[in-house]
């Protein structure tokens, strides 16, 4: 359905039909061969890391390497300051949806929420496992992520200081996934390398810091992510400053009062972020700017005006904004006699 | 004194000294321990094939890897069309200036000639030649460059077909390097590996075509390279049209009736071409857009406005220009309170 919807845009745009390819392939060898064909040029990928790493390492060790834009999951870190706690009463229910959102099965779902123990925080949490408690397992996407959640979730348990927070509740069919909601302390998180892996589904851990010293270190623990939240009073910001720069270097998307999941398909969207999130954080797999992973620079000097491509010929009939000399204008430019140059 | 322009430099830019550091090495030890440290997010390098190859595979070796914009040699094809040949009487001296300029170490200097054997042909080589055996010796950047030059010399010499054109001159000195040029017939160039690497130095080749078919045989066997240049009559450019498309294909910058040597800092120089000549021929490492290699974008969703950074404040107090909801503009952004968003 979806290689027909691309068909069917192709048409429209009148763009060559062929310029698209479905390959439907149960193991990773077709991908693995593409990848490895003399003519691919560049790849773009979104699934797991092992998978996208692998695709990475066997293109850089082609004879001549190619650029792979791989979006390898994130855990989408959310920190949750003092001021939201205590005033922010539609949070808990915030957070849940966003964490219950498609059985959790967002590259941005809120994996992770970060807080520190003051005010309001055991009736924040109170709140939020009920409201988590209260979802039916939900059927996943195939058989394979439902187990691949069931394996991940169990590994997260299984690591020291880990307390589950909602009751384990019963998945009937293979595809199913029982949402589920964890609690570690800071010092246990940091120590942890399988705290800091994606648990792809309705899952989310909170890691209760005692102070801003163990925010900031928490924060700074991470690896890349896609994205960074902040909920918060605007006047808390600067108070948490150093924790907010660490969030922001080490994330593409930075949010405030909101949740991370659903992406826009805009000018402004970064989805993308530095490794492991994505192989390449200079580029942005949704949004208009995602084609700019599929083209490269070409200089031409002194062509006469028409041999030029449209977009550099003097009269800008394509009325796009260039920089001339210097000045970024749609008008045309000063026409002289190329040949005479 | 280059570590001094650019301290001198950061000084008037109010920029921290400690940004730029000089590390000065003899063994590539130094550049290899650069690459591996686990603060290094990028690496910008000019030199070999081998050396900027070897940092590119250990970057992608990295735990988290990093980008690494190698610039590694290029040949800088010439077509040189029946047009310019037959009528443009200053050629001999143009080409030859340009592979004599600096004694051939340019990374645009331009290794490889290729040319439709037609009216004209044998008086341009014998010009060319003679131009390019009046020039004495040179003195090169270091012996090791000049010891690198004489040897690839002399293995370019040693391939099948390669006829040297001007006579060998003394190199009296071990970092001198005597210019010269060599010619041999498309068939013999396209069966050939080591005529498609760069000899760096005073040197060039000719590549003789029979016709057409020939001239696009000899472009289409050509590996990525910074720079392609036509020189011919305007007329001529949709005659040869495949021919340049090929060029076009293999090339970031690609030249008409001008020589390939030397390169402007501006907003339109594109400095990388495809693999080999760079390891990321979608930036440039000439040029105001340079920086955009050591650059990375963060959105920044429902921020209030006092915690954006000046570039996204409503102000624009830095009248950049910036896109406004699919609008291109420098205006203020009409403001509202985004405490109630």
């Amino acid at each position: 359905m979806v290689a027909g919807a691309i068909r069917a845009a192709l048409r429209q745009c009148v763009l060559a039909e062929d310029i698209f390819q479905e390959v439907t392939d149960t193991s990773i060898a077709a991908g693995q061969q593409l990848v490895k064909h003399p003519l691919t040029k560049a790849v773009a990928f979104t699934g797991s890391f092992a998978g996208g790493k692998a695709l990475f390492d066997l293109a850089n060790q082609r004879e001549e390497p190619i650029p792979v834009f791989a979006e390898m999951g994130s855990i989408n870190p959310v920190v949750l300051l003092p001021g939201a706690i205590r005033d922010n009463k539609t949070l808990p229910t915030t957070i849940a949806s966003s964490v219950l959102l498609g059985v959790g099965q967002f590259c941005t779902n809120p994996g992770l929420l970060i807080v520190v123990d003051t005010e309001g925080f055991a009736s924040f949490l109170h709140k939020l496992s009920v409201e988590v408690a209260q979802a039916a397992p939900g059927t996943m996407l195939h058989a394979g992520i439902a187990a691949n959640y069931k394996s991940k979730r169990a590994e997260a348990l299984k690591e020291k200081g880990v307390l589950r927070l909602t009751e384990e509740k019963a998945e009937t069919t293979d595809r199913q996934g029982a949402p589920a909601l964890t609690l570690v302390n800071a010092r246990d998180f940091i120590a942890s390398t399988v705290l800091k892996e994606e648990v792809f589904g309705p899952y989310s851990l909170i890691v209760k810091c005692e102070d801003e010293t163990e925010l900031r270190q928490v924060i700074e623990s991470l690896k890349g992510q896609l994205t960074g939240t902040v909920f918060g009073l605007p006047e808390e910001l600067s108070e948490y400053k150093s924790s907010i720069d660490l969030l922001h270097a080490r994330c593409g998307r930075l949010i405030f009062n909101g949740v991370p999941t659903g992406v826009e398909v805009t000018k402004a969207m970064q989805h993308g972020g530095p490794f492991p999130a994505s192989t390449d954080s200079r580029f942005t797999s949704v949004g208009t700017d995602a084609i700019y992973r599929f083209v490269r620079p070409v200089a031409y000097q002194d062509f006469p005006e028409q041999f030029l491509p449209p977009q550099l010929k003097n009269n800008n009939e394509l009325n796009i904004l260039r920089c001339v000399n210097g000045t970024w204008t749609r008008n045309a430019v000063e026409t002289f006699n190329l040949q005479q140059a």
